[in-house]
């Protein structure tokens, strides 16, 4: 709550766009709360702020947890700020009773993961994990023209350590689930076990436009009424694929969008999602099908441009299993879940064993300024973490077998 | 094709809105070819222009035909001209040939047909007709703000006389089909039996907007999914509702219209029209039981907000009669056929037994640069419109018994 005044809307939210002078306040915030815990400061080139509290052996790689502090523009206090408060108070709560770790513990607040003021999303965690070029993400620029690599400067977040150099030895990101699952089947814990793949593409039909009352039915070459049957497919065939299916028809553009002209272009967007690689080449296999039948049908010439193509990303059995475990040990109702949006979790897990503990947030609403949770379930997903932690970090002294690394 | 260099695009067309100099260059050039042809020039007071050929009988109500010459922005050389042209011509030949009809003929130009600059469309005749009144029509402003009233005076055409007291015997209008229908079955003469109605909606259908990702199929609220069932719906009904029926939905608009955001909100129009009031209101209940059982069917809000009503209007049997009959008697292929869009015709039906002639146009297409027609075409529709007005006219020394009022 004390974080969520950096920005805070009038509708209770937050608007904390990456690398402005909220974000900065939020970072400054963030590292003084981590100084006053007795965590140690690191900056990277991206300015992602990494803060390790010590273990008992300086040699070990680091458990990690952490998420971001930059929000959407009308965003909540939940999303992202969540785990790496999380990770704060898992810091305080080992102050207090003396533990200690073997491996050290960090919190990690990745650079930029919303990608509204700038694009690549998940900006500093894909730097860190080699999804792209730093040169790229410095490049990127705001509306105004501003550059990744001035704003960094400018707040002062341009760190000295190369991303890439830093080790991870496992990763574990709390975040809430954006998504009603959790709250539907009313559990407080989602074990996430990866996320969906997604295949995403712009389809555009062309027709002939004419005028609505003199083309009679069977003159037309009606671009729209060959596209709605197209979009009705795209949710049909997610439908067919459950439970991780998922087809979204999201962006429509017809042309010339007159009352009394029959439309002769229809483009539109398909986001086809699903768990693994086999059911997601499956549904595009399956699209591209029924729109070549469209074609033939209609003599209409449609174009299907790939776009977008991720694969899922399955996390570490370990760390899941890790992440289960916890759960059911501390008695907390609990249900295996897939995300479906994007997480710094996804690019780390490209370079340690990762996985992401999920908690329901009201009404499945996020990128919201209504955006909510309960804090019985907040505290329940922070001890999930907190154990998870322990058990692969191992306590000094105690008969664990530290496994980190 | 004189009258098409006042305004002609590089493409061949015609841009040549209502009252602007353009216009007045038609007009002048109009009136000139009228005078020259020795027609008496009356102009009414919003802007109509009537050339008339004095017949014998002077007490007699004139026979009159006609259309508009004012176009679209990039309209095409026949649309509305043709009718008027044709009109000239029939009065120069039958200069030529010294004949001499009973009652007096005219050829009227009606202003502002095309409603592009100001609306409401069909603006001359609709006010002659008393479908509106004249101060109506003189307060309409172009995007401007310049007003009818005051650009007719500009242009010097805002006559003196008073619109509904100029009497009509009959009306014949000849005009490009604007459609394929007549040249897709091959025929010269399309005889107008009246024109189809007309109903228009905007639909609302509104859901949930929610992440693409994070939402799983049976959680979501997606209103495209459900907008596209009923515009699929608006074209089957049309379909069932062959030959005259027509379902066009033109205009989409989505909200927010985002590639991995299902849709909150989708608007939509709906235009249905149909030949007898019976089939169109028929047309009517099924769309709404539809949406009605898709709104129990989704739980979403659906809104259907009626926008226009014009029932059919058949034109007078007679005349119907007369312009077939010519048709056959001069031998010319021909056939029955309606019409989907509006024309000055249908206004001037409500005042004087009326018909209209159509002559096919290239590939159907008009209100487009490209628009085209065939020369002899053209020429057998001026031929029919010819002897229509000397059948009802009465030719002054012939057995021919007058039945023009």
């Amino acid at each position: 709550m004390e974080l969520a005044r950096i920005g805070a809307t009038p509708k209770g939210g937050v608007a904390r766009l990456a690398l402005t002078d909220l974000d900065r306040e939020a970072r400054d915030w963030l590292i003084a709360a981590g100084r006053a815990a007795g965590m140690a400061v690191r900056v990277d080139q991206i300015g992602n702020i990494f803060l390790r509290r010590a273990g008992r052996d300086a040699t070990l790689p680091p458990v990690v947890t952490g998420s971001h502090i930059d929000t959407q523009p009308t965003g909540g206090k939940f999303d992202g700020n969540y785990g790496v408060l999380a990770g704060l108070e898992i810091v305080r709560t080992l102050n207090d009773r003396n533990i200690v770790t073997e491996a050290p513990l960090e919190v990690a607040a990745w650079t930029n993961e919303e990608g509204s003021r700038f694009v690549p999303v998940m900006m500093g965690s894909g730097v860190f994990c080699g999804a792209f070029g730093i040169e790229h993400a410095y490049d990127a620029r705001d509306t105004s023209g501003r550059s990744v690599r001035d704003e960094l400067a400018r707040i002062g977040y341009l760190g000295a350590e190369v991303p890439g150099s830093h080790r991870v030895g496992c990763y574990f990101e709390a975040h809430i689930e954006q998504g009603p699952v959790l709250e539907d089947a009313a559990k407080t814990i989602g074990v996430v076990s990866g996320t969906l793949g997604l295949r995403w593409y712009d389809c555009t039909v062309r027709g002939l436009e004419s005028h609505a009352g003199t083309t009679p039915m069977a003159s037309r070459r009606d671009a729209l009424a060959v596209a709605t049957r197209i979009m009705q497919e795209v949710v049909a065939l997610a439908e067919r694929h459950a439970p991780h299916g998922r087809g979204t028809v999201g962006y429509v553009n017809v042309f010339p969008n007159s009352r009394n002209v029959i439309p002769g272009e229809v483009r539109f967007s398909m986001d086809l999602r699903n768990a693994t690689a086999a059911l997601l080449d499956q549904m595009d296999v399956e699209l591209r099908a029924f729109i070549d039948d469209e074609r033939r049908r209609s003599g209409l010439a449609i174009d299907v441009e790939a776009v977008a193509h991720y694969p899922p990303c399955p996390f570490d059995a370990d760390c899941i299993a890790t992440v289960e475990r916890m759960a059911a040990k501390l008695g907390y109702s609990h249900m295996r879940a897939i995300s479906g949006a994007g997480h710094d979790a996804i690019y780390v897990a490209r370079v340690a064993p990762a996985a992401m503990i999920f908690v329901p947030c009201k009404g499945g609403i996020s990128h919201n300024e209504i955006e909510d949770a309960e804090p019985s379930h907040l505290e329940a997903g922070a001890n999930v973490l907190l154990h998870c932690m322990l058990e692969k970090a191992g306590v000094a002294g105690s008969s664990a077998t530290p496994s980190a690394g």
